[in-house]
C-alpha cells in the first residue's frame, strides 16, 4: 500500500475539461512523461499520481485532490515543494491550496522545537499573548539600530525581530548589528528584569547562516529569523536540525511570487519544517489577506497534530497599537502580536510607546 | 550618488490611486516603515526606494519604474531576490517585470562560468544547436536509469538531464543513480565517440549538494541541475562560487507563471548567478507561456551584457522531434532542444529515436 499525500489544487476550467485537466496535473507532479510510455508496473502503480477526487467550487473552478506518493519526496524539505507544486506553479490556471499529510511524513520532518510553549517559557509568558517589534529601517548604522533595540527593550517587549531586508550589508554588517543590538538588549533587561529577546535575521546560503547564527549563540542569542522561501525549504530544514536549542521564526517573503494558499504555506508547511514562530501579513494592515485567510493560517499553525509542537502565529505588517484589543479577541493568547513602524513614528517617545503595547496585551480581558 | 537597480512592476490599479500605489510599493521594497518615523537623512535619500516612473499599460495597469539601492542587495543572490519582490509579492496586484542592472550589480554576480561556449565545447558542438533529453519516470531503479541513459547516449545525444523529480529517494539513490548513468554513459560513448555529458539533479541542503557535486566529480561528470526557487538562489550562487569547472542547468520548478515574468526571472536572473544553461517551458507545449515570451526569455539569456557569458537557453516542456525544424529555425543554433518524454514514447526502438532527434539537428538548414 504506497503511503500518499492527498493535495488539493484549485482549477480554473470547464466542466468538460476538468477531469483530463486534473489527470495532467496528476502525471505532472509525478512521473512528468506520457503514460504509455512508462512499462514498468510498479511505477504505474506506486508512484503515478492519482485524481482522488474532482470537487466543483463554482462555474468556473474545482478543488481536485490528487494522491502524491510520499515515497517520491522522503525527508527533503525542498523535494516536498517540488512534488507538491514545482512544474504546475508555471501553469497560472491552478492554485495549490491544501495538503493532507499522512503521519509518517509529518513525523519524518517534525515541526517546530520550540513552538508556543517554548517561546513563552523564554519570555516568562505563560498565559498572555506575546509582543514583538521590527528594529529598521536599514541602512541605519550597527550603532543606531543598537540603541533603537534598547529602546524597544526598555518598553518590556518581548521579542525584537531585525527587519527581515536586514542582511549583511556594507552599511550594517550583521556581526556588528547582532553585537550592538544584543548589546542593546542587555542593557535593558538589566534594568527591566524582562527576559527581551533579540531575533537577528540570517541571510547568504546555508554555511553564511551556520556563521550567523554560531555568532549569535556566541552572544546569547538563542532566536532567529529565515525566509524559507528566499533561504530554501532544505536550508531551513537543515538549521532546524544543527540547532536544536534555537527557536526560527519564519518570514513570508517571496510567499506570493506561486500561488500557494497563505494558509497552507505558513500556516502547515513553515511548522512543518520546523518555524517556532511564523509571520504573516495579518487583516486590514498593508497586506491583502481577510480575517478567513488569517483564521485559517492561525488554526493551521496551532492545531493538535500528532507528536507536532503547535507554530506561534504572528501577525503583522502594518499593524497599530490601537488595534491590540481587536487582535487579541480575534486571535486568542496563544499569539505574538508584531508591530513595528506605528511604534517607531512614536520617535523620541518609542519606550513610552512600546510600554504602552505591552501594557495593553498584559491587560488585556479577553472576551 | 546612490548606485540603484531600476525594477519595472506590472500593476493593476486606477490612474487616482497609482501614484500612491507606486509610493507605497518603493516603500515596501525598501525601509519597510512610514517615511515620517525616519530621521536620518541618508536612509531617506539613499536607501527610501524612488518611484522613477509611472506609465500607463491599459486602462486597468500601470509599468512603475522604482530605483532601489544596490547597497542593501550587496553581493547575496538571495538578498536581491527578497529586495526586489520578497513583501510586494505577497500583494496580488503587482508582477515583478523587469529590472536594469547596473554594472556594479552584475560584476556582482557574475552569471555564468561556462554559458553558451562552454556548453558547446563540451560536446564538440561549435556552431549546430546542441541536444537534450530526460531521465525519468522517477519510480524506476538506478540500473533501470543507467539503461536508460546508455540507449540515449547511443542515439548520440549532447546531454541528458535528470528529471527534476528525481532526488535521493529510497527507491534511486543519487550515488547509486549516477554511478548507473555515468557507467552507462561512459559505455555508450565508447562505441559512439561522442562526448554525451549526463547531468544529474541536485537535492537537499547546501551540504548535500556539495556532496552530491563531489561524487559526481569523482566519476566524471562536469554539469549538474538545479532548482534556483526551490533551492534558494544564494544555494546556487554560492554552489557555482564553489565549483568552477562545473556548469549549471537552471532548472524553473516553482517559477510560478503569473508573478514574475518569466523573461526576467529564468532569462535575466537564473543567469545573473550562473546559470550557464536555462530550462524554460516553451511555446506550443504543455506550459502556457507564448512565442514572444520565449523569445524574449531567450534573448535575455544570449543578449551580450559586458563581462558576462551568455546562458544558454533550453525550451523543454512537451516538445516532440517533428517540432525540430520549426523550433530552430525560432531560436536559431544557440539553442539546447530538450525533448524528455516524446523519444521515451519510442520504448524499445528509443535509441534510434534518439539518433533521429540528433540527425534532425544536425542536418538542419536555418532559414
Amino acid at each position: 500500500m504506497t503511503t500518499r499525500l492527498a493535495v488539493t489544487y484549485h482549477v480554473h476550467g470547464d466542466a468538460a475539461s476538468i477531469e483530463a485537466r486534473a489527470q495532467a496535473i496528476a502525471v505532472e507532479q509525478s512521473v512528468e512523461m506520457p503514460l504509455e510510455a512508462i512499462d514498468d508496473p510498479a511505477v504505474l502503480h506506486d508512484i503515478v499520481g492519482e485524481v482522488q477526487s474532482i470537487e466543483p467550487i463554482d462555474d468556473r473552478s474545482f478543488a481536485v485532490r490528487i494522491g502524491l506518493a510520499a515515497a517520491t519526496i522522503g525527508n527533503d524539505a525542498g523535494q516536498l515543494l517540488n512534488m507538491l507544486f514545482g512544474n504546475t506553479s508555471l501553469h497560472d490556471d491552478v492554485v495549490l491550496h491544501d495538503v493532507a499529510l499522512p503521519a509518517a511524513v509529518e513525523s519524518a520532518f517534525g515541526g517546530p522545537h520550540h513552538g508556543v510553549a517554548g517561546l513563552r517559557e523564554r519570555v516568562g509568558a505563560h498565559r498572555r499573548a506575546l509582543t514583538c517589534s521590527a528594529l529598521k529601517p536599514q541602512g541605519l548604522t550597527a550603532e543606531r539600530l543598537g540603541v533603537l533595540a534598547e529602546r524597544f527593550a526598555r518598553g518590556g517587549i518581548d521579542y525584537i525581530k531585525d527587519d527581515h531586508g536586514l542582511a549583511d550589508q556594507a552599511y550594517s554588517r550583521f556581526a556588528d548589528r547582532v553585537r550592538a543590538c544584543a548589546a542593546g538588549v542587555a542593557r535593558a533587561t538589566q534594568a527591566t528584569g524582562h527576559p527581551t529577546r533579540y531575533v537577528p535575521s540570517l541571510s547568504g546560503a546555508l554555511n553564511a547562516m551556520r556563521r550567523q547564527i554560531g555568532l549569535a549563540r556566541e552572544l546569547g542569542i538563542d532566536c532567529v529569523l529565515l525566509a524559507p522561501l528566499i533561504a530554501g525549504f532544505a536550508t531551513m530544514q537543515a538549521l532546524v536540525a544543527e540547532f536544536p536549542e534555537v527557536a526560527f521564526f519564519a518570514h513570508p517573503s517571496l510567499g506570493g511570487a506561486a500561488r500557494i494558499a497563505p494558509p497552507l504555506l505558513i500556516g502547515t508547511l513553515f511548522r512543518l519544517v520546523g518555524a517556532d514562530a511564523v509571520i504573516f501579513p495579518n487583516f486590514g494592515g498593508r497586506f491583502g489577506y481577510s480575517p478567513q485567510t488569517c483564521r485559517h493560517l492561525a488554526d493551521n499553525a496551532r492545531s493538535l497534530r500528532d507528536g507536532m509542537r503547535p507554530s506561534l502565529p504572528v501577525p503583522a505588517g502594518g499593524m497599530t497599537l490601537q488595534r491590540t484589543p481587536e487582535l487579541l479577541d480575534f486571535y486568542g493568547p496563544d499569539v505574538m502580536l508584531l508591530i513595528g513602524g506605528n511604534l517607531l513614528m512614536a520617535r523620541e517617545r518609542l519606550t513610552d510607546e512600546t510600554a504602552a503595547f505591552t501594557r495593553a496585551v498584559a491587560a488585556h480581558d479577553y472576551r
